[in-house]
């Protein structure tokens, strides 16, 4: 029998649509389940008159592939990784190739790439986004790990991955754990995005009292213009979803979020670095805000504020609409400035070569946040590879200047009605922050020098001259 | 010679000013320090006079000391700590108690617990709060691990330590790294605290443009009343030192904060937890940005705002002043309410059995954070031990109602004149957020769902059901 090109581990809905779509591309593939009547379910089921080989033990799937191997892991991250890469290795032959396609830590991945260096196999840690519809039509895939190992895989990755005005939204990412990394980073924007969309939603309910069909009608028209993307798209679908007694589905929706962990990371990875994640951090807290769900019911009970709803003449409303959508567009935006100077700091912290345009070319499909405002991140990094900040590139500072003025409506509207928008106001006051030549920390840095003698730097002195003052002295 | 009660390793300024407070409250104290020449310019500097013995090698330190040897570090956080635990260990008996009164972190703690329990070695993590002069004159000290060894210290540290009505601000806090963690979300409180002070002050400065005399006045009444605290205090006398030329000494700083790692750590604990610690969040952000220095230069040429500072008539001015104080009183309220939320899931995750009325009462005097408000936690607390949130009780929710129109109204200015308030602001969207039965994360879900099969809760279900759409099917 001819061997296998790749083979696959871990056949719950992720692998299996991406076995299916492997096979599509005419590549040869096997597969493998620790439970092995999972195997027969795929071949005997919706992997029925497909190429696809069905292997029953780690011998058999080993030896069912061509050389140099080529492994893609889609199990669980944690210890099943590992448990998987122990009972693979024995098997392997120098040059061989690991994929690890799970949501892994970017710290395990990097442990794993340097140990199976020093053993000879080439280990790489594969980020794939766009969930079980993605996986099986063309995901958004970051690779990295051992270069080594991507001449061997790109043609096969680039095969399967979505494609954007013909360029795969697959690319070589970095060193070590930056596949992993990077997916990290684009689960955290994603929060980012679903959080700021939450609000925009919660905004127009509540302040403006829309009806459930008529916000539905204006996310559809806000995914014709700049907000068009994936999530925009899919809440309009959401919102025009009746349950059995016609009345919309999301309203019988539990308000709890849940979380499988990527965004927390990323939160917690901004705090390792220094960099102020602020709204990925807000997006993060209020999941957590949300599942405290019988606490916020006892809180509603006795807690003040002021009437959500706010009168509006018909010509106001329209205003009030866009306003919100400016909210959403510079909030969003702020977000991705964060998410990048994020990955930039990963990239010097950890020494790792980033292609900051490269990523956003390969989010602009496949993934969860696909939408057209990559393309001008894209456009952003062409112009300017070493930029320094989204907000320094002209178009997104022209964006921000005429959307300011809705977004500060909004927040000020919200703050003054009670409707909480934690990710408006968070991204709005790091911009007001970020553009501040100076900021009140002179008055900080005093207070620490007071009570812990952390001294000062001085504006009239060379940087790195610290000062102290006896403050207490003299008052 | 009559042997020591207490031995103090660690001649930095803190150890000092500690060993100082010891000998002044009847105690024999020995003391050594790595490079012994600090023990001869200590014994013939500040301590000439007093009783403190100097010792000049671990052994004659460790034998100086009667049984059960008390030994306190005040030596670096980090692997310092563990390298003085393994030269004080072979010279130690069963009983002999070693505490860690500096800033380590409490798994650290907890992990040095541990494994001197099975030498029969009693570890005390012991959070020491207060700076220079709280060392000196009373500090708040925040003492756990092994229970063991209180009765064996307690009157030391009791007698050290503050005193508020009384009462001293040292009690036991709990099992393993529980004082340092406590000392820890101290730490956390004082970034937020400071925070918002640092928002107040750029407020009232720019936004009102009131001068930074005007400004130290405020700030003097201020601390006549419910703000009444040690950093309201300090600010205020900041703001009336001057420089050599005659202005404010605080303009000439380079408003660029440093930091030692507790806020983050805080921050961090708080993403593994699980709990939404906003303010405290947005304090650690804050820092980072503001060492963005050289960013933040170049944006503030480029990225458009509103003009901070606004008009406003003479009656006008008294109540934006109040506007003011009531935001930083409702955040503050706020900021404790989410300190408090996660040493509760902290007491639980851990096991730890924390005296959350205890620690209100720890902290009212000897450290940075002291202030008549911690009286009135402490109240809430002795009212209801159980009480689920800050939020809950009857006085905070008062104050919080008072408040609130002046908290929404700065916030609303500040964020249509372009007056960055991270901590204002992250605090209010928290409490609206935190008083709303309903929050829009069904919607939240329904996209999970909608992407990634991820299942979702019913309002009209039991809690624990888990049901899936196909949401695509029907759009």
């Amino acid at each position: 029998m001819k061997q296998a090109d790749i083979g696959l581990i871990g056949l719950a809905v992720m692998g299996q649509n991406l076995a299916l779509n492997i096979n599509d591309h005419g590549f040869r593939l096997s597969v493998f389940n620790r439970t092995t009547s999972k195997v027969d379910d795929f071949i005997n089921g919706s992997a029925k008159g497909t190429q696809i080989i069905g292997t029953y033990s780690i011998e058999e799937f080993v030896n069912s592939l061509s050389s140099p191997r080529r492994i893609l892991l889609m199990v669980k991250a944690g210890e099943v990784v590992d448990h998987f890469i122990e009972l693979l290795v024995p098997h392997l032959d120098t040059g061989d190739i690991i994929m690890d396609g799970g949501n892994s830590l970017y710290t395990d991945t990097t442990r794993r790439v340097k140990s199976m260096e020093k053993k000879g196999i080439v280990y790489l840690g594969t980020g794939i986004s766009g969930g079980e519809e993605g996986a099986r039509n063309g995901p958004s895939i970051m690779p990295g790990g051992n270069k080594e190992g991507w001449p061997q895989v790109k043609n096969i990755l680039q095969s399967i991955t979505a494609k954007v005005d013909g360029e795969p939204c697959c690319e070589w990412i970095g060193e070590e754990g930056a596949g992993h990394y990077v997916k990290m980073v684009h689960n955290g924007i994603e929060y980012g995005d679903m959080q700021l969309i939450c609000e925009a939603y919660q905004f127009l309910r509540e302040g403006l009292s829309l009806s459930v069909d008529e916000i539905a009608d204006i996310f559809s028209q806000w995914n014709e213009g700049e907000l068009n993307s994936y999530l925009i798209e899919i809440t309009s679908h959401i919102l025009r979803v009746k349950d059995a007694d016609g009345e919309p589905l999301v309203d019988k929706i539990l308000d709890s979020a849940g979380q499988k962990g990527t965004g927390k990371w990323t939160a917690i990875n901004s705090l390792e670095l220094g960099i102020p994640l602020t709204l990925i951090g807000e997006a993060v807290y209020s999941r957590f805000l949300s599942a405290l769900k019988s606490e916020r019911v006892k809180a509603a009970k006795v807690l003040e504020g002021p009437d959500t709803e706010f009168d509006y003449t018909e010509q106001e409303k329209a205003q009030y609409i866009d306003a919100v959508k400016d909210a959403l567009y510079a909030s969003k935006i702020i977000s991705y400035t964060q998410g990048y100077m994020l990955m930039r700091e990963a990239a010097k912290a950890y020494q790792w070569n980033l292609n900051y345009g490269g990523i956003a070319l390969i989010w602009r499909g496949g993934c969860i946040i696909r939408s057209r405002f990559l393309d001008s991140i894209k456009h952003a990094y062409s112009n300017n590879p070493e930029l320094e900040s989204l907000l320094l590139d002209d178009f997104f500072q022209q964006a921000i200047a005429s959307a300011q003025t809705g977004w500060r409506k909004t927040v000020s509207l919200a703050v003054e009605s009670g409707i909480p928008v934690p990710g408006f106001a968070a991204a709005l006051t790091f911009y007001d922050g970020y553009r501040m030549e100076s900021v009140p920390a002179n008055l900080l840095q005093a207070q620490r020098d007071y009570f812990g003698a952390h001294t000062f730097e001085r504006i009239d002195q060379p940087r790195g001259e610290f000062f102290h003052h006896e403050w207490a002295d003299e008052s």
